[in-house]
């Protein structure tokens, strides 16, 4: 029997979190205070988020940074995750690519968010936080950060895209059984909100608006701070226990990816499964390619500008050196609601503004055709924003099929889709563009 | 760290399943032919279900039956599922037991019931058959058995109860998504289905029902076979590998344990934990208590007579030997759509008759309590057939605390509960009774 999954002990759970930033040849440009203009360091951040993530954001000196063992501890309830091989689908495409992915589904809140939220909650715990706030667009981040919290015994407030709260009800659901408060954006709640709401009564929110009220919320509330679940550099840290499992499993498997690839919104799932591998190719010039899949709706790292924009909607954030389509762009209301995002990390902007990688955009009509063929093949339905991972690894899959290519592919399949079916139900029916 | 989950191997798959009936002192006693009274031998199944499972139904002398490598290279794309230590609950409950459970919610379908879906669809496909039919009430099932039919290439028509169709929609499109056709029960397209919507034009359905209508489809359709998720002996034989596995896992945790917990609706998932572990009760005498978990509303066991039934409400099927409360019993409408049915499984029947088990019956509101505490603890939202089994094991624990004793407890979460959320909804309302 050939073997399908690669399956490491709760031992191999990494101990460490790898820091691109400390090894990165250009390192990424600093935050600015949107006031003075002036670089930002750690403290500046403190009035905002917890002390630790502060300092881990701006942290470009030490490679490896330790998880706190109650937060492996917590890892252990899911993790390691399980690298498998699309047997499945490498037959339904009939390719001579192995493809991998890296299930991050297995959560027990069905996505990779849970490897930062888990972090997070427990660094503000430990600093005595009692309340903390976010966005969310399609809920995966606000699920994960609710049971987080819930983990560590403080309070959650989510504030989740209008649109996606509507399209995807079961998402809140599972944001309230973890006890936390759960708010549509635009939303009366916040000046940031109401002046939205004011210019524009029917606005279905985006996460840069999302943002804005959470950050807001955050500020009124005593003892409060706020989280963010992409974007940032200590988002993408935490979510390198990703690729450092990958990394082993795929020596499991006796290969090395010549392709990584994952979807984009803010950065958080690919900066996971692609640093580990990254290091290889900045250290030791390995040869392997790396593919950001973002939506053809919201293209900031195919057709986006560079430069400092805010990270929110309303302009509380500080100014952040990115490729972006500009804080006020209000993206078209597809279901991969975790991607519907105007601006890229910092890290991965750099990245890719040096060549490290690349950037693909994928009309929805091709990103829900490949959830179908791979849920099919693989028995797993995928999130909408997993299957722009997935129709990136296909096109790649089908140029190998052309060209006789035994590549390897290794993509991370951020998230399940149970709670996005009435999106599958409206691609069934012929009724997405 | 104290160890959270314990994972085998793909190598450690079962290769055999365990068949209990080969070991029973008391055999379980035949079907009936409804006409002539006579028990049916297994070419009397072959004109409503494949051969292979007609012959592992009544098969009472082999107690190892090998499984195809085919059946366990499918197994391996979720297989060896989780077993998990449960210190969140332990400590939200305080108890002094140690609380373990077999993770079936990993299955890329959400539940244990891929485990005989795969099974039955691969015999069908065997056989030449080409359609296949059946019924669902949550949608477990059916979700299960469409993916399986999808792996080896056969057509899928599911009668799924009106009631869960109604509440659960989500079940209906991951059942689309895999290529299934979907039917509310009862419907017109049968005569079983047409003659209780003429007497009952507002009828929610029941598994009974369904069972009737998915029957009566296969019986006339050229080449079609019907098959089920529960209740017969070949559906239990094939969920066996659940306890298989677990008691492997038991092992490296380094316990056995005192009680087996598992929820009720026809038996699959019982039998899957329980057999394993009652062969070392039948053959050297352990003293492990088994407790089936079942809806206060829909109590067969606790409250239901022994005697012989039939499985579906119209009559279509052999007649069982079983605890039941009448085929034409039609059960309240709880969300836990997976239990109920008014009939228990034939080996099963006789296990509690002959005094080896026990039976409890739990209120809808004290199951989605369960669930609930378990979500926090554990941040896995159960199914609420699953919340039977989590009720019935904090039951149990909170005698533990009572006396003090450390007793080792195993339940098997059969499932998730993400499509299940508007349950969730309505009981975190208050709404439900």
């Amino acid at each position: 029997m050939k073997q399908k999954r690669f399956i490491l002990p709760e031992s191999e759970i990494p101990t460490r979190w790898y820091n691109i930033q400390a090894e990165m040849k250009n390192k990424p440009m600093p935050m600015l205070h949107p006031g003075t203009k002036q670089p930002l360091k750690a403290e500046d951040l403190f009035p905002i988020f917890c002390e630790e993530c502060s300092r881990q954001e701006v942290n470009t000196t030490d490679a490896w940074i330790d998880i706190p063992e109650e937060v492996r501890e917590k890892y252990a309830y899911y993790r390691c995750t399980p690298l498998v091989r699309a047997y499945g689908l490498e037959k339904a495409l009939d390719t001579p690519a192995h493809i991998y992915f890296k299930n991050e589904s297995v959560s027990p809140v069905g996505s990779h968010k849970l490897n930062s939220a888990l972090a997070q909650a427990y660094y503000c715990k430990q600093e005595g936080i009692t309340n903390i706030t976010t966005e969310t667009g399609a809920g995966q981040w606000g699920a994960a950060l609710s049971y987080a919290a819930r983990v560590f015994g403080i309070e959650c407030a989510v504030y989740q895209v209008k649109i996606s709260y509507e399209q995807k009800p079961y998402r809140r659901s599972i944001m309230q059984v973890f006890g936390a408060q759960v708010t549509p954006s635009p939303s009366m709640s916040t000046r940031a909100g109401k002046d939205i709401l004011t210019a524009n009564p029917t606005c279905q929110g985006s996460l840069g608006t999302a943002i804005s009220e959470a950050v807001e919320l955050a500020q009124m509330t005593p003892n409060c701070k706020y989280t963010l679940g992409s974007v940032l550099n200590h988002v993408s840290l935490h979510q390198t226990v990703i690729g450092l499992e990958a990394e082993k499993q795929m020596a499991m498997a006796g290969e090395y990816p010549d392709v990584v690839i994952a979807c984009f919104g803010g950065g958080s799932n690919f900066s996971g499964i692609a640093f580990p591998f990254m290091r290889h190719k900045i250290l030791e010039g390995k040869n392997t390619r790396f593919i950001a899949a973002e939506p053809a709706s919201c293209p900031k790292l195919t057709q986006g500008k560079f430069e400092y924009d805010f990270g929110d909607e309303a302009g509380y954030t500080p100014l952040l050196p990115m490729f972006t389509l500009g804080h006020k762009f209000q993206p078209a209301l597809i279901h991969a609601g975790g991607l519907r995002y105007h601006g890229a990390g910092v890290i991965v902007s750099q990245l890719l503004k040096d060549g490290l990688m690349e950037a693909v955009d994928i009309e929805q009509l091709e990103t829900f055709a490949a959830g179908c063929l791979f849920a099919k093949a693989e028995g797993i339905i995928p999130a909408p924003e997993s299957c722009h991972a997935i129709a990136a690894t296909i096109r790649e899959a089908q140029k190998c099929k052309e060209s006789g290519e035994e590549k390897v592919i290794l993509f991370n399949l951020s998230g399940h889709g149970l709670v996005d079916m009435s999106a599958y139900d409206q691609y069934l029916a012929g009724a997405l563009v």
